[in-house]
């Protein structure tokens, strides 16, 4: 073995491998998560450590905080959770060759299997086996992650740690705003939890003429305000629909982005379609319901989309282009940023209702 | 003026003008229909005037004879009614070009108004001020029937006129089978009323490697294998997803025709797709229903689609190149021809589930 | 008769039918044009008659005065010339119901025959029998014009007589644009004439990330400066491809649009495409030219559109929307506005290539 | 280790590892190949070794065998030849999941690095960094060959080797015919070489109403309509353009497949095509050449594609099903199967254009 290689071996094996580390770990079935001393995971073939930087908390986290039906069948404790997060690439697989050492890397969070006919056919979103960051396996609310290399993408230059930590449910939102015309279109979005807020920010820089967010919440209206919604309507105060038709001149939606998974925003959502629209849904509504089908969807030719995850990896590219354009800024929509120390603090806020997206600096990361 | 002019104008305007003719009225509000005589209608600026060959008998009639909540909604007594039929231009109104005395046209049944935000999107299938042959205005069970020019598709040659009548009803199920992938993909249809069957022959024409059919009646699911479907699933004695994924070999569905309007079809279908699939919407459901959107719709990543009516005049060209290449042969689904004189045997056929499609010959036409 | 219905008749019958006007007229085969005295038209069955507000000279205009080959191989004069204009709606034909006196109406300039194949599949910007106002028919170089009544598209509210004027040709932009993927693209447009200069701020403000625009003439790069081009690119001092590599950090173009009809244009596009990029052309080239297909098509993948004409009506109403949103604003492309009364100066200032877009005001008009 | 991974670690070692085999190698710069003895390559981690069953002869092996420009650029000899085959897995790298041992794979021909621009949109077959099986890596003309795992495809139930053995080049065809409408649409074919004569055969699987084949050769004009081609024309003798008028009824084409890369067949499918057609180009011209971009291709509103490789997997997905529903039958397209070792005599056959498709049989593998 020459010197070269020596060193460059000594460069991909860091002296993190013996280390332990802290990390928010859900440790068994039952509410709540904790705060524990685990190993520092190491990157097997074709995958890479990260030192995390910055992590965003997601009502998934909060899930899987309560234990709810979902969390309860899906996973199997312990698990470090944590499926949003930005980090330094400080060791590299056998066979990686996409990063290299010291990039800082936003993460996919959709481990997919690359073979069953979804994945076949490009849709790895959708892939049958897909396994997730901090739900299947360990997670990124920790001071390092392993992660497919695949899974890394490169941060656009002059990005903020924070918002470099929150491109993963970004994507969510350029996803479901992507999946039909937004160019000269009026978008309607419903439901301004972070990343219905995301969204707004995305159909405006993506070219949409008019977006017209609502919501409940007066928090959460001033936030979809902020990040530059044309139009917001309290739902609770005016009805959606009769807005919408005052506001676009009679014309109404192009395309509604349905963020808040709740009937009544579903069926305002289909009033408010001009015939022919287009209706994508990314809210998870919490139960089945029922809708009037011929009168909104069937007579209007309305198209209804079912979004999830992010397209691996155009959305990633779509993500990348708005931010570095220097047309989306998603500053406005992040109102917290703390310690990871202070993980049950943020699920407060989130329990609560009291925060647009809530950031966390791991341990020994400047904030 | 010259003689020739004089001959163009006798041709133009034959003596049918005033002259009486039979017709199938829906004379006042509540249920039946009867054959009445009426004045022949002559054609106005842009119309044309037909002699009706043949005409098809729609669920729509049925609806219409039974005076339902839709019919009484919209109807306003007498109206002639009747919207699927083919026949002879006898009378050019002023300024018609498209066709000329003689010529075999079957019509379109929506009378669109061509500047509403849909028509001038191209989308005048949704039109806001759409109004129907044989239901907002007289339509085409009767001896001669006046129609836009516009609406009128001159046939293929060498089609029967028996398929020339149902070109109308074959266009919804070109509309829904075109509204996504078809060459390579294997297609459910639930449902196998008529527009279903037609969408049997039509997505084998169209290239798709199978399809299977389903529905709770032996007699039609005879009909939907002499249609060509590659499998038939009566639903009452087979769970749907079951035999979908075995004859798929654990594929699934890449697209539903959904013609039915069934809850349990609906479902089943969205249970068969594949990740990422298609459900194309024609059945009309009777009322609301309920649906358990994140795991039949978003979790999959499954489009919907609502589909009324056909693209004008796309899916007409579509549904004259199947006709013409001679692939597609729509005759097996129509399993009676009768007078239009016996139109009242003809809905009680359909109120029992008795037949397929059903043509109707109009006083002096022969069979 | 009613005297309300006399008053309306009288409304839809102006005493302007028995004047004359003034109007630029192709008078005969070769170079040049003349104001003479006209007939004022009158509208049709479903015709409408304007009083033209404001007009826009384009390159077919100067094309038509020269007395090219393809003008002498199309033209049969005399013939009013101008197809790009506003006006305001005077008289009423036969069965109109789609505008009323006194709206201000943008017009499409292609006649349509709504009866061949492309227009039955809704390509009518392809028709086969189109006729160009203008050109094939009186325009609206005049006093007064006389137009289809679907051709009228009446103007968004609070846009400017001089754009109003203009959104015939910006729609040739708005096609060419939206005839790809836009949001968070990097688009290229090469060639920086009017339409050029349109499709720098429609690609802007339908949300393209980066928008680089390329001309030889300082005072065209200066005019796309104005327009909001991210980067211009002087192609007689640099190279096309060199230059948006560096400029989109080794990305390459998501789409060009080819404005210039220029070969070397066209190669520098098709260079800078990022593989699986699509380049538009709607710039007439002189004469035919070659290409090396291998490299710059077939082994990159890429997509080649021509484009012509508007899609009737969607592009209208993508423009509308554009405008109406106040993200789109053409006027720094407006260089000249002058009486029609002097046309031929017009015309010299396009030969020289001395003006953006250029808009003569009728006689009897207010500039 | 407990034996049951010892048996396990031996299935996956197989004894080929230490023997040489057989392989078609270009050993040096300059005409010409060689049947030499070289070692059987081993799979690496994510790499499957397979024993080769039936390969294909494609046009590139016949520019190898010249020693053309292209070929002399890019290769670097010696490199064992071949990349169109199937064969049995024999042995699977560290890692490899998605086949097993003993299954028959046909193998994608393109390693791509799923990380530039391209391959992270989704559009790998235009991989910037792509190497290509038997022209940069040693290929399948050989006892074995190894490949990553993830370029396996394993092939379809019922389906003859030889047909495996040419899914890489079919789907060409595949990828060719479905980048744009082939349901109820007239499609030609210009050129019918082997991928040619697929594309016949697959345009008509997938739904075509009707597809015209041209070619010089009245040899490979006969394999044409073998393969099911509705009309055929010698462009030797008939006017391409004139013909295909009179068998659409004056319509024209809805696509053209460019398979021949002659200038003169690209104008001849331009000006067949109806307005708003597509020209999908396969074929490569051996030069830059001209086009009247205007009228073949601006004022019809014609869109081009340059077509390469095979959409990763979707092409093969598409291939698979259209095998698999028993539609389409490549086996006419093949004229010869041959050993191996008379691998010169097949060059000869295809450079006389005495041949269809060409199959070989390796070493020890009953024909």
């Amino acid at each position: 073995m020459t010197p070269t290689t020596t060193a460059a071996a000594e460069a991909r094996r860091p002296a993190t491998r013996t280390r332990t580390m802290k990390a928010v770990v859900k440790a068994k079935a039952g509410p709540g998560a904790e705060i524990r001393d685990v190993p520092v995971p190491t990157a097997g073939p074709g995958e890479i450590l990260l030192k995390v930087k910055r992590a965003g908390v997601c009502g998934t986290d909060l899930h899987i905080w309560i234990w709810d039906r979902w969390a309860e069948g899906r996973m199997k404790p312990p698990v470090t959770i944590g499926h949003e997060f930005v980090g330094e690439v400080v060791e590299l697989g056998a066979g990686v060759t996409n990063v290299k050492l010291g990039d800082l890397v936003s993460s996919e969070s959709h481990i997919i299997c690359h073979t069953c006919t979804a994945c076949r056919m490009n849709l790895g979103h959708v892939c049958e086996n897909t396994r997730i960051l901090g739900v299947d396996v360990n997670g990124g609310f920790a001071e390092y992650v392993a992660i497919p290399a695949i899974n890394a993408w490169s941060i656009p230059p002059g990005i903020p740690l924070e918002v470099a930590a929150i491109m993963e449910p970004s994507g969510n939102a350029v996803h479901t705003a992507f999946a039909g015309p937004l160019s000269g279109c009026n978008i309607g979005v419903t439901g301004c939890g972070p990343i219905g807020l995301f969204s707004i920010g995305i159909a405006k820089a993506a070219g949409a003429s008019c977006v017209i967010a609502s919501d409940v919440s007066p928090y959460r209206l001033e936030l979809a305000r902020r990040m530059k919604a044309d139009a917001v309507i309290d739902v609770s105060k005016e009805d959606f629909a009769d807005r919408v038709r005052e506001i676009t001149h009679g014309r109404g939606l192009d395309g509604v982005l349905e963020m808040s998974g709740k009937p009544s925003a579903m069926r305002d959502g289909l009033t408010a379609l001009r015939n022919g629209g287009r209706l994508s849904l990314l809210g998870l509504p919490t139960e089945p319901f029922e809708l009037d089908w011929n009168r909104l969807v069937i007579f209007k030719g309305i198209t209804l989309q079912g979004i999830v995850g992010r397209r691996l990896y155009e959305t990633w590219d779509q993500l990348d282009q708005l931010l570095r354009s220097g047309r989306l800024d998603l500053r406005p929509s992040i109102t917290h940023t703390m310690p990871m120390e202070r993980f049950e603090e943020a699920i407060g806020l989130l329990r609560e209702g009291k925060a647009g997206k809530v950031v966390l600096v791991p341990w020994g990361e400047a904030a």
